[in-house]
C-alpha cells in the first residue's frame, strides 16, 4: 500500500501501522500524545498477547508507542479491581489504584513497582489481557513527600486536560516540515561569563527550543534576556527543556507561561517534582524578603501541567527536525545532559547542564557517550587552571576531622547546603561515619527543605547509584532514615534550643547564604568561637557566602524588628571542596577528553569570566577543538 | 525657563530655541524632518541677517538645523524669480529654477553651484533676505545623465509626500528613549566567508538598523538571511544604511519595501543615483535571463522616495541612541565607511563597507580617522596572506604594454569592468596615456551602463579627488569627454561592426562576466588569437569571470535561438591586479594599523573563507586585537 499521496501525517502512520500488524488486531484510533504514538484498540487483550509486537512497531516507525484499550472494551472497574489485585503479589505494597476511563488506563501506585511490572513486563501484559485496562505504575516513596504527593495528585486531577494538551503537542511535533534544516543556531540569554540565569535558545529554520531559564543567585534583578528576538515570540517556542531543578536553571521557567507559552516542558520525573518544590520556595523567599516575584504560584501549576517527563536514554521527537535524549549528568537528582539530534543526521548539539564527572555516593558520573556530537555547550563552574578539588575520600576525612575538633571543644558545626544534592551527599557521609564509629553519633539537624528534598530522592531510586538504590528500597537500611537526622520543624524556638544545647551538626539552606534559615544559624552560632562554619559547595560571586568565604566577618543583618544591624562572625570558617556537585577542572577536561566522538566546537558557559576563558583556552590547547567563551546575547551558528 | 516638565520632545526643543534666539525673530513652527530640525519663521529675512546664528543653534542643540520661511512671508514667485536671477552671477549657468510654496523653498539647479552659494553662503543669505524663500542648490551635471535627471524629477514630484515622510521619520528619530542602552549586537545576514549578499543588523535595546542588502554575484538564489529574528519584523526597523551602490550591497534593498518597510534609507547622494541605476539594470538583466526578480521597479521608486542623503562628515541622529557619520571609503563614487556612535558615549561601531586604502586617480584613499571606535566590521576581499596587488603605476605600465602589443598585432582588447568605479579609473588611465603619447589614440568603446555611470560621476565632482574635480568643472579639460570614448549605442549590429574593424579597446559590463554585453564580446572576439581579454577587477567564486581567470577556455553559450552551445576561447587572457577598487592585504592592514584609536575587536567579512580567516589571524598577530571570521547567521555582542 502506498502512502505517498496521504498528506495528513497521522493518516500515513495509521496506514503504515495497518500494514505491520496482524489482521486480528483492531485499531480504532491512532493519535499522537506529545512525543508518543498512542494506538487505541478494540482488542487490547490480543495486543497484549503479542509479545514483542509493540517493540517491533516502535523500531519500524521510530516512535515511542503506547497501546490503550478503546473505551467499552474493558471490564468495569468494580470487576477489574479484584482481578488486578489478584495478579499482583502482595509484597508489591499497593497504596493506590485508580481507573481513568477516558484513556483506559489504571494507575497503580506501589511500594515495590518492580513486582507490579513483572519480569520483562509480563505482569503488566497479564493485567491487560485479563481486564483490558492499560496499567500505569508509580512508586510510593519510602519517605513521605508532600511534594511528590501534591504533584501526582495535581496531575491526576488534570488528567483529561492533559490529554488534550498532549494531543495538541503531538500534532505540532509531527507536523510536516516546511523546509530543509540547513542551519542550527544557539543564542546565549544568560550564564555567560557568570554563574546564574542559565538560558539558551536552540533554533533551526523550522524550530525554536529554549533550554533552561534560571535566576542569578545574589543578583535577583539579573534575569535571562528573554526579550531578544531569537526567543520571541515566547508563545511560539516549540519546546522548553530543563536540564535540572536548581533555581539558577529553573527559577524563571514559570514566567514563560505568563508570557503566553503554552507548549511542553521536557525534563526528567525527579526534576519535575524538585523544580516545583524549589520554585514555590523561591516565591516564598521573595515574599518574605518583600520582593515582588515575577510570577505567581499559579504559573508553577501551569508549568507542571505542561511538563512531559523523559527517562535517560529515551530518544524523543520534540519537533519535526529535533530529537532530544537525556543522559545522566551526575550533578543532582534527575539532572540531565541534553543531546539534540537535529535534521536527519545534520547536526548534534549537547548541552551539558551542570555535571559531575566522577561517581559520587549519590550518583554515577556524568554520561558522555553519544552516537554523535559536533557542538558542545558546557558548564565551566570550576574551569580555572587551578580549580582542582581534593579527592572526595580526602575531603570526607577533612570534614570528619573538622567536625570531630568542633565536637571536642563542645562546639556546633553549621553547613550551608543546597537542599537538593549536596545535603543528601553529606547525609550519606555523616551517616556512614557515625555508623562506622569514625564520628560520635550526634544529632544532625536538617533545616529548610532538606528533609523534603531527601524524601523526593527516595521516590526515584532508579536515578541513584545501584548500591544506594538497593539500600533505600530496604527500609531498615535506608541511610536517610537514620535516627540522628532531625527535622527543624519547631521554627525559631527550636533553633534557639538547638543553639543552646549539645554539640551537633546543622545542615541548612540556602547553600550560598543568600537567605533562608541559614541566616538565623549565623546569628545564633556565629559569634561563638567554639562553633564552626563549613562551606561544601560553590559560592557564586555577589552572594554573602562568597563574601564570608573570602574573609569578610562583619555582615549586615536585619533583626526581628526589621532594623538592620551588624553581626560579627567569630567562629571558624572553613571550606571543604571535594563535595561540590560540579566537576572540577580535571573532571571538565575528562568529560571532553573521554567523549567519543570528540566535539568539533565547545562553547564554555556557566562560570565567571576567568573560569570560562581559562577552560576555553585549556580545552583548545589540549584537544585542538574550536572553543569559545561567549558573552550573553550572542548567537552561534553551527553547520 | 524650565523645560523639565515638558514631555513632548519637540516642545522642549522649541522652548530651548526661544531661550536662544533674539526676540525680534519670530518662530512660527518647529518640526523634525528626518534628522533635521526645521524652524519655520515669520521673519526669514531677519534670520538670514544674523550671520552665525544657525551654526550656533546647531551646536547648542546638537542638531542639524534648517530655517524656512513660514508661508505668506515670501514674495510671490513671479516677483521673486527676477530678483534671484539678479543676485546670482550669470556664469553660474542656471538651468532650472523652481518654487515650492509648501516648504518655502526655491530649487536652483546650476552648472556652477558654487557661484549660487557664494563665499561662506553669502549669496544664499542675500537671496533669502531679498525674497524670503530658502534656496536649495543642485549641480547640473556636465555630462547629461538620464539617471540624475530622472531621480531629481521624481523626487521633486514627490516633494509633498516626502515632507510627510520626513516628519514621521523625524518624530521617530527624536522619540523619548525607553530604557538604557546597555548592549549592542551585530548579526551577520550575509557576506561572511563569501563575497556577496552583504547585510547586517545592528541592534540595541532601543533600535534596529539594517546595513546593506546585496545579492551574490554568480549565485542568484543566495540572498541575505532576512528571515532571522534579529531582522524582524522588517517593517519595524528604525533605519537602513547603504554603504555604496554595488549590487552585492544594494540589489535587494528595494525588497525591504515589499516586506513592509516604510522608514528611511541613509546613503550619500551619488550612491542614491547609482543604486537606482544599478537596481533597475538588475531587474532588466533578470528579465532578460528569464528569472523572476524578487521585486518590481515600483519598489525602486519607493526606496528612492525613502532615501535621506548625507554628506561625508555629517554627524546625524538616526535613532534616539544612534548617530551615523559617513566617511569616504575610496572604493567607488559615493562609497562610505559608516561610523555608528551608540548611546551617549557607550560604544562605537564602524562598518568599512568596501574600501580602497590608497589614493587612486578617482578618489582619495579610505578615511580611517574617527573620534572613537571600539568595534570594526571590515571587508576582507583581498585578505589572504599573499593578496598583494602591484603598485598602480606598475599596473598601468603593464596594461599599456598589453594594449600596445595587441594593437601591434592588429588585435582588440576587451576589458570586463563594473560600470561603476573601475571603468572610470581605466578611462582616466587610457585617456592620459593617449594624451601623453604612451599609447596610440584609438577608439575606446563603452558598452553597458558605463557612459551613464560616468555621467553620474561628473554630477558629483565633490566626491572625486581635487585635481580631477577641477578638470571636470572646466569642460575643455574633462577627461571623460575625450572624443576617443564612444558609446556602443547601436546594439549587436554596432558590436559586429566594431569586431570587424580597426584595433580598439572595449570596456564592457558585467565586471565578473555573469551576463550583459560582455557575453557578446566574448563570442565576437574570443576565438581570435590576436585579441586579448584583460581582467582588472575581483572575480568572485562561482562567476564565469573567475572560471576563465582560472584557466577554463570552453564556456557554455546560448546562441540567438536560445540553444546552448560551447564556445572555445582562443584569445590571450591576462589579469592586471592594481586596478581593483579594493584595498589589497597591505591596504587592509594599513587601514587598521593607522587607525587612531585602534579598535578593540575586528570582524572580518566580505571575503572567501581563506581571505577572512587569514586576515583575521593576521590582524590578531600584528595588532593584538580580538578578531573574528564569522559565519552567516551569527550575532556578536559588543559591550
Amino acid at each position: 500500500m502506498s502512502t505517498n499521496d496521504t498528506t495528513d501525517p497521522i493518516e500515513a502512520v495509521r496506514a503504515k501501522l495497518e500494514d505491520e500488524i496482524p489482521d486480528d488486531l483492531v485499531v480504532s484510533r491512532v493519535a499522537y500524545e506529545g512525543p508518543e504514538l498512542v494506538i487505541y484498540t478494540e482488542t487490547p487483550r490480543e495486543f497484549a498477547e503479542r509479545d514483542g509486537l509493540i517493540r517491533r512497531l516502535a523500531s519500524t516507525l521510530r516512535k515511542r508507542i503506547t497501546v490503550r484499550p478503546a473505551s467499552g472494551t474493558q471490564l468495569n472497574p468494580a470487576e477489574a479491581k479484584p482481578k488486578i489485585l489478584d495478579l499482583i503479589p502482595e509484597e508489591a505494597g499497593i497504596t493506590n489504584l485508580q481507573f481513568y476511563p477516558a484513556t483506559g488506563e489504571v494507575l497503580i501506585e506501589a511500594e515495590k513497582p518492580g513486582l507490579v511490572i513483572g519480569r520483562r513486563a509480563s505482569t503488566l501484559r497479564e493485567i491487560t489481557q485479563e481486564v483490558g485496562w492499560t496499567p500505569d505504575v508509580l512508586r510510593t516513596p519510602p519517605m513521605e513527600s508532600s511534594t511528590v504527593d501534591n504533584v501526582r495528585n495535581f496531575l491526576m486531577q488534570e488528567r483529561d486536560d492533559r490529554r488534550d494538551f498532549l494531543e495538541r503537542v503531538g500534532q505540532r511535533i509531527h507536523r510536516e516540515q516546511t523546509g530543509e534544516t540547513d542551519w542550527v543556531r544557539v543564542t546565549t540569554l544568560g550564564c555567560c561569563r557568570e554563574v546564574g540565569r542559565a538560558s539558551f535558545v536552540l533554533s533551526t529554520p523550522e524550530t525554536r527550543v529554549l533550554i533552561d531559564c534560571g535566576d542569578k543567585p545574589g543578583a535577583e534583578g539579573e534575569v535571562p534576556y528573554l526579550q531578544v528576538p531569537e526567543a520571541n515570540p515566547i508563545a511560539d517556542l516549540d519546546a522548553v527543556v530543563l536540564t535540572h531543578a536548581h533555581l539558577d536553571h529553573s527559577a524563571l521557567l514559570p514566567l514563560l507561561f505568563k508570557y503566553g507559552y503554552d507548549g511542553p516542558v521536557y525534563t526528567t520525573e525527579p526534576t519535575r517534582d524538585l523544580m516545583g518544590l524549589l520554585q514555590l520556595d523561591y516565591l516564598d523567599v521573595a515574599a518574605k524578603e518583600g520582593r515582588t516575584p515575577p510570577y505567581e504560584s499559579e504559573m508553577v501549576r501551569e508549568e507542571l501541567k505542561h511538563t512531559i517527563t523523559l527517562d535517560y536514554g529515551d530518544v524523543t521527537d520534540i519537533a519535526p527536525d529535533i530529537k532530544l535524549t537525556f543522559h545522566n549528568a551526575g550533578h543532582i537528582l534527575g539532572s540531565a545532559v541534553a543531546h539534540f539530534h537535529i535534521g536527519d543526521g545534520f547536526h548534534n548539539v549537547v548541552f551539558s547542564g551542570d555535571i559531575h564527572y566522577d561517581d559520587t555516593r549519590l550518583f554515577n558520573g556524568a554520561s558522555n557517550d553519544f552516537p554523535r556530537v559536533e557542538s558542545l555547550v558546557m558548564e565551566s563552574t570550576y574551569g580555572r587552571r587551578d580549580d582542582y578539588q581534593t579527592d572526595q575520600a580526602d575531603s570526607e576525612r577533612k570534614l570528619i576531622e573538622l567536625i570531630q575538633e568542633t565536637y571536642d571543644r563542645d562546639g556546633k558545626v553549621v553547613i550551608p547546603a543546597f537542599a537538593v544534592g549536596r545535603s543528601q551527599e553529606l547525609m550519606l557521609v555523616l551517616e556512614e561515619a557515625m555508623r562506622e564509629g569514625k564520628l560520635p553519633t550526634m544529632p544532625i539537624y536538617l533545616d529548610g527543605m532538606i528533609r523534603e528534598a531527601t524524601a523526593i530522592h527516595t521516590a526515584y531510586p532508579e536515578f541513584l547509584r545501584d548500591g544506594l538504590r538497593d539500600r533505600i528500597l530496604h527500609e531498615d537500611q535506608n541511610p536517610f532514615l537514620a535516627e540522628q537526622f532531625q527535622q527543624v520543624d519547631g521554627g525559631q524556638e527550636m533553633r534557639e534550643e538547638v543553639a543552646g544545647g549539645e554539640p551537633c551538626i546543622i545542615l541548612s539552606t540556602s547553600g550560598m547564604v543568600t537567605g533562608g534559615p541559614i541566616m538565623s544559624w549565623l546569628e545564633l552560632l556565629g559569634s561563638d568561637e567554639e562553633n564552626q562554619l563549613i562551606f561544601v559547595g560553590y559560592q557564586a560571586q555577589g552572594t554573602l557566602g562568597r563574601r564570608i568565604q573570602s574573609g569578610r566577618r562583619e555582615i549586615p543583618f536585619s533583626d526581628r524588628g526589621g532594623r538592620s544591624e551588624q553581626l560579627t562572625l567569630r567562629f571558624d570558617v572553613e571550606s571543604v571542596s571535594g563535595f561540590s556537585g560540579h566537576a572540577d577542572r580535571n573532571g571538565l577536561e575528562n568529560f571532553v577528553g573521554t567523549m567519543n566522538p570528540r566535539p568539533e566546537e565547545i562553547i564554555c558557559v556557566h562560570g565567571d569570566e576567568a573560569s570560562t576563558d581559562q577552560l576555553s583556552s585549556g580545552l583548545y590547547q589540549k584537544y585542538d577543538v574550536r572553543t569559545y567563551a561567549p558573552r550573553n546575547l550572542e548567537t552561534f551558528r553551527f553547520d
